[in-house]
């Protein structure tokens, strides 16, 4: 599939076309083409097709996206597909690649207060794209759909809920380089990405940082703009809200010149006055107090960012470095990792200084047994424009298929040595009800759960016995217990944390509390017949329940003597207005099958 | 010695006496009567006195100083020493306990546009104290004078150069109750301050974390103003700097306002409609979904500061809670730290929960085994401020002694392993030049020191071997290298990033690059001449010198054969201004003494 991909801003006009090969890692991407117009102005602007520099009269963006087909018949490009175009802002509502249809169009349209610079410019794009290849399906890849995975707790700034109501959240942006760049490193690493525990620091003129957890991104340094977060070449990154006001009284500002201001005079080139990092870097070698203390405070940041990060996902797999500054200062990456030993992460001299990155490689530039591993990539956001509309286009959604659903209330599983130290040695769980699942049973036992703030007495053991203990609860227990449960898949219990069981010969403190992750249990046969396999996530959809809702990214277990079933928590049922069992719909989720697709490289 | 302590606000007066054991633990220190007159109206205002609550017809802070005196007579209080105030913004100046002379009044009220609320209301309390006892001395204690000590890369927004210099930078707040914390946390675990790299936080109505390294404040999470950082009660914390012109564009809204809804309609309350912590646990426990997502935010945020500042101290040794909230919440404190298993840093659920803070206790509440020790305690600001009057009263600086200082340039010291490694098998360094202090020389070889950014040719390598390789540069140099070295005391290596040594026979990548301390080696005689002992820091004033400065914080290093003289790097000797061998003066400093002083408890 051939697809032509346009990121069109006011100054200029980016485009390539891709060769995708399905199915195969993403630096097999075939680059055919690779051209810019920049600079418009009434004289002209600067041109380069697949690396040649030049002049053309064009004036505007439109006047160029007209010129683009002749421009690819001159350098022999023919038989597109289809063209993907880079949306900047997709607000709350775009978490994929989306056809490009008028009432799309009109909604891009409307998220301009979030974008004013970005998407007029995108939007003209699309249009004047139209007029050139009216026959080609345009579809729209969006700066913000990657991180609209990222839970409340990171989105949400603590303001007014009238703030709150009008649309002031934290978005987060170079969605497609951060997730480009975890597909990327994961397949250097032959690791599901689903393992990782990955951030990736995309430094270039703009810089955010993005906590990837087990491929999903949880959190970012850019929030509602892209001011916030890391130093950058003209924006300031984190700064106090009440700069505002003091900037106001001292200075007699105004908010509109005060953003300006940290829109364009900021970051590097407030602090040198370069906005380019090889400039500062180059004074500061010359002993420049100026440029030594942007460095500092540039790599400062980004270490802290890195903490905050590896805490937020309860530890470091990977990380990942990306951008121009990213991709060529062995300096600054040396500077913003060192110091973090403890952590288990260390550079290597050589491989630091030596990192090749041609042809998309993903080296590794680690310390040999250092815990952490450290990638350098380039980012590659056209690439991966291509390859998600080559995604969405090549894999229409099949017909839902109709499910059971059962709401699991709280419950334990026990290991051999917990039933003895909460009922005595030698004890034995007396199973009592069976369950749907072949061979399971609730246990005539019960047991206490007890958190620091309280606690719940007579939970239903589940039998038989595992290999270690597991604790199921749903979210508003956990705010009655007074502990922070993840929401976790059973059986994935590293880093969970304890919680106190208490029966009649003893109490335990054990790990293993967490929120039951939505799942389906599946026979094969009707895993087959729906398409999908053990390890896909799927989408179900609850639209006859009396609070209609789709559950996203529900995990498929295929297993050989499977009941097929859904289970939800309690908190889900009351989502969803249900009470006892019901039935819903399996709407295969392609995109997320697509992001946390295992490395085939 | 008997101190009365004031904190004056614009609606209350809280007031303390306490009765100071010189050099006994924080813990010994006697509080002999405590008040508060609350919430002033033209009807009067609630009062508290050691416990007892009733009403007085006080209408404003002015006469509710006025009848301080009749209430401590009342209540059998006499013979005062002195009178400390809670000052809350001290600007880059105050860095340490102040007499309130007339000069020093002016300078805090000068700087009313960083506090505009508070310092008007502590000046009006200054003032009131002084008429009702003239006699007696009146000191300030400056909520942002433990901060001072922050590097620039911490306190530096990176916003245009004219804003810097109105005065837009990071200054951090809560400064008394985090050095309190700090030295009650150092006592309690019996360890050296200047031996452990801590995180504070204090959770209250205003909430905010500090890093405090080796007894330092590194960094803190608020900035400017109090807004900045984590959720507090009314205020937001972090936003993006965006948000402003967003809300003027959407809302129609104006910095005053905008900044009214900061300070007062934030945080907890903007999220839950109640800004009580106590409140929304109560209701988080009860299923409401706003309080859930409420500490949702609140402790994810406060657990990304526990990482940001791991980082930014290269690990962390404990951790420490205080203000309502810390004190008082097992189950947000539970919440905070859980996922935090892969720093070392796990509670202990009883410990947790029973954590009895009578008596200014700092009890830990870690699990037993965990490697980073967690502790509760009580914020004690205003025994904090009797301590710093106290403390700073009784030591009048000492008279200046005259020091030779000496420049060091580049160079390293190697270890046995370094010298075959670089010089071949079995090789002997050539003891060339003699040094001054006693058993020291230049050797005749040299060697390269390489780092990703450059390197240098023909470093100076002192003898004898020493038993851990240590390479000492300046920090012009390390950014000529390219590699951020710490400041750290010679010897102290852990931690320390690795550069690149090369010599004839071959090279080696070793740890222990830094940039020397800048400390004075003294001989027994001297010490006892100037009364200062192994460890102390002192300051140096050099008003000979082109540039006259004064070099604070200098470490003290007695040794038996010692030539007694002062050692400083290039960079520093520029800034003097100084080529050669000079003479200084040594000024005690008691205030770093003070702060950093060894536990006695």
């Amino acid at each position: 599939m051939r697809i032509l991909v346009f990121n069109a801003g006011s100054s200029s006009l980016k485009f390539g076309v891709f060769d995708l090969d399905p199915g195969a890692p993403l630096n097999r991407t075939r680059h055919v083409f690779k051209g810019s117009f920049d600079r418009f102005t009434p004289g002209g602007c600067d041109t380069s097709f697949n690396g040649t520099r030049g002049r053309a009269p064009h004036a505007d963006l439109g006047v160029a996206i007209a010129a683009v087909p002749q421009v690819l018949t001159d350098h022999g490009v023919e038989g597109l597909d289809a063209i993907g175009h880079r949306i900047a802002h997709g607000g709350a509502r775009f978490t994929e690649a989306t056809e490009l249809t008028p009432e799309v169009m009109e909604q891009i349209a409307a998220l301009t207060p979030l974008a004013p610079l970005h998407n007029p410019a995108n939007v003209e794009g699309v249009t004047r794209a139209r007029a050139c290849w009216p026959d080609l399906p345009q579809w729209g890849v969006f700066d913000t759909a990657f991180h609209l995975s990222q839970p409340a707790r990171a989105t949400t700034y603590a303001v007014p809920k009238a703030w709150r109501d009008a649309g002031l959240r934290r978005f987060g942006f170079h969605g497609t380089s951060h997730k480009y760049v975890a597909r990327r490193a994961a397949e250097a690493l032959d690791t599901d990405l689903r393992e990782l525990r990955l951030i990736s620091l995309h430094l270039g003129n703009g810089a955010s940082a993005c906590a990837i957890n087990r491929g999903q991104s949880i959190d970012s340094s850019m929030g509602l703009t892209p001011l916030e977060g890391l130093v950058m070449g003209t924006r300031p990154g984190d700064l106090d809200p009440g700069a505002f006001g003091y900037l106001h009284r001292e200075l007699g500002l105004e908010i509109d010149a005060i953003e300006a201001a940290l829109n364009g005079e900021s970051g590097l080139k407030g602090l040198t006055g370069s906005s380019d990092m090889r400039d500062v870097e180059a004074r500061a070698a010359e002993g420049d107090a100026e440029a030594q203390a942007a460095i500092n405070i540039y790599a400062y940041r980004a270490r802290k960012y890195i903490g905050a990060y590896a805490a937020a996902m309860g530890g470091l797999d990977a990380l990942v470095f990306t951008g121009g500054i990213g991709e060529n200062s062995p300096s600054m990456r040396r500077r913003i990792c060192d110091g973090l030993e403890f952590l288990g992460l260390k550079l290597d001299h050589d491989r630091n200084m030596v990192a090749d990155l041609e042809g998309y490689a993903a080296p590794q530039i680690q310390a040999y047994g250092a815990r952490v591993q450290v990638l350098v990539t380039e980012t590659a956001e056209q690439l991966m424009i291509a390859q998600e509309v080559g995604a969405a286009r090549k894999s229409p959604k099949p017909a839902p298929q109709p499910i059971p659903v059962a709401v699991s209330a709280r419950h334990v599983h026990l290991d051999a040595a917990a039933v003895e130290a909460l009922f005595g040695p030698g004890y034995e769980l007396t199973p009592g009800k069976p369950l749907r699942q072949p061979g399971n049973w609730a246990a005539a036992e019960r047991v206490t759960v007890e958190g620091p703030k309280g606690r719940f007495d007579r939970v239903a053991i589940l039998g038989p016995l595992r290999n270690r203990t597991q604790v199921e609860v749903s979210r508003t227990d956990s705010f009655a217990l007074g502990i922070d449960a993840p929401v976790r898949q059973s059986g994935d219990l590293d880093g969970t944390p304890h919680v106190r069981l208490v029966g009649p010969a003893g109490s335990i403190d054990t790990d293993g509390l967490i929120i039951a992750a939505r799942h389906i249990h599946m026979h094969p046969d009707d895993a087959a017949r729906m398409g999908v396999e053990d390890g896909d996530t799927v989408d179900v959809n609850l639209s006859h329940a009396a609070r209609a809702l789709t559950f996203a990214q529900v995990l498929v277990r295929v297993q050989p003597q499977a009941f097929t079933e859904m289970h939800i928590d309690t908190d889900e049922a009351n989502a969803a207005g249900i009470t006892g069992h019901t039935e819903g719909e399996v709407v295969p989720d392609m995109h997320v099958t697509t992001l946390t697709a295992k490395s085939t490289g």
